[in-house]
């Protein structure tokens, strides 16, 4: 049988290069939504609503009583109750709650995935990998690891992550990509040292300005909050698959 | 005294992220447009017009008299003369000759960066790495290392000489860039095996089936051809700086 592909894209400008019909995108913003994103699911959230915009964000909010978030600069947003931080949601205050949440890279290209066609889009972040890994191996379609990066620019967090799962799971799958080459290639050398190497990109210069280093460490931490954010395109909400909800 | 700044741009969908106004531009497509075109020049060309579009390079090339080179799918294009192989080139050919050249990464985005104000363009590769980095050195302006990829995706090969660079220079600059650090790292991983680690690029799978094994392995020595292609607006034709022509 032949393989499923697998490509790697490192940065929403490049998305459409590929073909997103039939596939299962990863959408990655390690620093800091999609590691957000699962700890809020893995703490019990019952969804997490990803918009793009704050006024999209305050409107859902008010519409489901769901608690809304969303930071630029390290700050919350006027208007919304909470930040971007993996570290506001743990299980007694999300469990069972909702959660809209709007940020700068991530949300933006999940939008862009579904716009674009995916067939599934689901996120990824260290903090779940081996949930990602698992649920791609598990599948039938060909896989985009999508990475986020800064305002369009590279970024090292989101590549490395992919890596990790091309790392795992490569094997499996045809990779013609030269990005997931080198994605796994700069996993192998960091993997041991990522909590030290992280402090060179230019994400952690931006964010430690705010005081958010233990935040980008947990972002790294693999296997802190197991489970498969899945994207329902008729309710619009992230939820954990397999979880009731 | 402030350090200037290095950026590399991975590619040309993302150049415009980028200030290139007062920066020197290095348009990097090691297979094989910026090695052919250093190879002809250091060769003894007395220019050669890098020019976006096939009709542009019959035009020109009647016009000046000069030789026309363009291929696609690894076949000269019809109504041109030769093809983008720096094997094609040797002295006792292109020696005060002049050549018009179209290919379908490198041309478009050295006028992409043109068109978006680049200061200074000069072009890059393996066998002109000393010259470029010396040139850089030199200069007094910001530095982008503008990497043409393969129609707009990411490749290797023009990331590792991006990386060769920034290892050489990157220590007088200010580098607050994740592709810089990453290109880098990705050259030093493999500045002993590349010849052997080129083979694994998708590049190398598209170009081996047309047998250009041998052109590729030249592509990526370093110093086969030392001359720093610097391009004048007003001719419109890359030289070799310091050269008379």
């Amino acid at each position: 049988m032949e393989k499923r592909s697998l490509y790697t894209v490192l940065s929403p400008r490049l998305l459409d290069l590929y073909t997103l019909n039939g596939a299962i995108v990863v959408i990655i913003d390690v620093f800091r939504a999609t590691s957000t994103i699962a700890t809020a699911l893995s703490n019990g959230a019952r969804a997490v609503y990803p918009v793009a915009d704050v006024d999209g964000c305050k409107t859902l909010g008010a519409a489901l009583g769901a608690i809304t978030a969303g930071e630029r600069n390290g700050q919350v947003i006027e208007g919304l109750l909470h930040g971007n931080s993996p570290a506001e949601y743990p299980p007694a205050f999300i469990k069972g709650k909702e959660l809209v949440l709007t940020t700068t890279n991530g949300t933006k290209l999940l939008h862009m995935a579904l716009q674009q066609g995916a067939a599934e889009v689901v996120t990824g972040s260290f903090v779940n990998l081996n949930s990602v890994s698992q649920y791609l191996l598990k599948g039938d379609k060909d896989v985009i690891l999508a990475c986020s990066g800064w305002k369009d620019r590279f970024n090292l967090e989101d590549t490395l992550f992919a890596g990790a799962v091309v790392n795992q799971i490569g094997q499996y799958f045809s990779v013609n990509c030269d990005s997931a080459l080198m994605a796994k290639e700069m996993y192998l050398l960091h993997q041991h040292d990522i909590k030290s190497f992280i402090r060179n990109t230019s994400h952690w210069h931006r964010l430690k300005a705010f005081g958010l280093e233990k935040d980008l460490e947990f972002c790294v931490t693999a296997g802190a909050a197991e489970v498969l954010p899945f994207y329902d395109r008729k309710s619009g909400a992230l939820t954990a698959l397999g979880a009731s909800c």
